[in-house]
């Protein structure tokens, strides 16, 4: 009934059928989601989760594991892509230490929620032990449990992480059974001799752990701790029945993980932009999504949600505030 | 000199070189045509330029001719799609009547440019005199020009004509030299039989006129008054330095007519989408050109610069306000 209701509040609207494209797609989804014809975009939030990954050490990124900590500074300065972003549509930003490989001093706006000084190498052991990996699911949820309480109920997630491409495209093969090969990309700006070294890297992971079939074996494996939080914000943000950003290689990685344990988290998510690493086209046809936006983005931290979202709240305004041909007075198609 | 500084200055934002992708390229274009490292979106506008078509009458269209009056209502009354985005954006609109067949009661919102109540029948006549054309191309310049009085630097331009998809396809078959068959579409939405029947008539107008050679020949000839109104107020716009925000596939057309003319004007052209209508994606890789947004939207009024608007000041505001790997002591790569 209700989306009989969407589909014909979104059809007399005043433009040829179909016309607003996406948008018309987007508007539906939201409403399915809201359960209304009337739906709203409430007090949106990105959170930003911020670990290191014990893989970095090994030479798979351009940039040095500093930068991690380096970037979370930024951010709560207010200087980096996302928080320009977010100012300019209005969006809170929180930033979380799920597991910097650094000791921030007391006294900033950050969310702490560390449960190691980064990951563990996977050339040698699991990125976690399993009471690691258990800890960094439920302080990723107890962040947004606390932020649903605000009444928000459209939420993004961005990350930084040096070295965390890696952990996706590791985490995508096994997912996915694809060749590492197939997964794999320049994360922020290898060269061809580095990525053929971050191939072999990997490929000497892989072989490592053999035996991983779940999810969560997989996560636990191969992930970091702000892919793992932001695995459980998400399970939270579907558990509140807020709308999900999605936005680029990392974070889309999360949602797969989580997708493999509870299909329906697609309902609540918005696939916000096509990034420029590699694997990303690959891994949303695998998930059977288009992305809002393709602008070659390559950054994380968000940015894909927080450029995106200004056409969401488009979506559910034109079904707010168009007219319909009837009361426009506008001849329809006969 | 200012194009290094330019670079430069996107090249050292605490983020990965590239990163932002078509935001990159985007800043560093405002920032050339503004001739400065800093530059600014002043007053934004919106131009919807409506006129009939005397083809409208051979069954082009899937709507009625009566639609673009009573659309030009709804844009006053502010219900139209466009009216949606544009005050979502702080976009200031102003609906021009270029040649709408129809007597507007006095009083309205309305800039009143009309010279004529519709083009003329391709089938039987051009679809403008020489006198006609110049009147319009004047009248479009005329309301670009008092707009920029404002200190308005970046404008885009919408449209609406029932008809309209018609004359530019035939525009671009003879812009282009390209068969009509490569130029055309469903327009608003005619189904398998109706496009037959638009390809049939539209053959039978260019095989009307073989000898049309140069843009404004095939502009006064084929072209439409929202058109030609549009191409000069794009000319205007073009030498008052102001961003121009493309739309679709007829605001399009109406950059390559004046291209022809002065190849310069993509200097200063943004191409906001790329419509669902065929033959746009075509245009566009004609003008070498690459647009911000892929939404499979086909509306017109200018819809596709409202929606992508925020990216651009995106663009503006990335450049403006993000940190330097300096300012922000972040390392940089090796």
């Amino acid at each position: 009934m209700l989306a009989d209701e969407l589909q014909h509040k979104i059809d007399f609207k005043t433009k040829p059928l179909g016309a607003l494209g996406s948008l018309e797609q987007l508007a539906y989804k939201i409403g399915i989601v809201q359960q209304t014809v009337s739906p709203e975009l409430v007090n949106p939030h990105m959170v930003v989760f911020a670990a290191d990954h014990g893989i970095a050490a090994s030479g798979v990124s351009a940039y040095p594991q500093e930068v991690t900590y380096q970037m979370v500074m930024n951010f709560l300065g207010g200087g980096a892509a996302i928080n320009v972003f977010c100012r300019q549509h209005g969006i809170n930003i929180k930033i979380v230490d799920a597991g910097v490989n650094f000791d921030f001093p007391p006294g900033l706006e950050l969310i702490g929620k560390k449960v190691r000084k980064s990951s563990r190498n996977m050339l040698e052991e699991p990125a976690m032990t399993l009471d690691e990996y258990s800890k960094a699911l439920e302080n990723g949820r107890s962040v947004v449990s606390e932020i649903a309480e605000s009444g928000c109920n459209i939420i993004g997630f961005g990350e930084m992480g040096i070295g965390n491409t890696s952990a996706s495209s590791l985490m995508m093969s096994k997912l996915f059974d694809l060749p590492l090969a197939d997964c794999i990309g320049r994360g922020t700006g290898l060269d061809d001799v580095q990525l053929l070294h971050k191939l072999h890297i990997l490929s000497e992971v892989i072989d490592r752990y053999p035996y991983l079939v779940t999810a969560d074996e997989i996560a636990q494996t191969l992930g970091g701790h702000e892919i793992v939080q932001m695995m459980g914000a998400m399970e939270e943000a579907y558990q509140k029945n807020m709308l999900i950003m999605v936005d680029g290689f990392i974070a889309s990685i999360a949602v797969a993980a989580v997708w493999k344990k509870n299909p329906q988290i697609l309902e609540n998510c918005i696939f916000c932009h096509v990034s420029d690493e590699n694997a990303h086209q690959k891994l949303l046809e695998l998930l059977g999504q288009k992305a809002l936006l393709n602008l070659n983005l390559r950054l994380g931290e968000g940015t894909g949600c927080a450029l995106a979202y200004p056409l969401i709240q488009s979506a559910v305004n034109f079904l707010n505030e168009m007219s319909s041909f009837e009361d426009a007075h506008v001849s329809n198609k006969d």
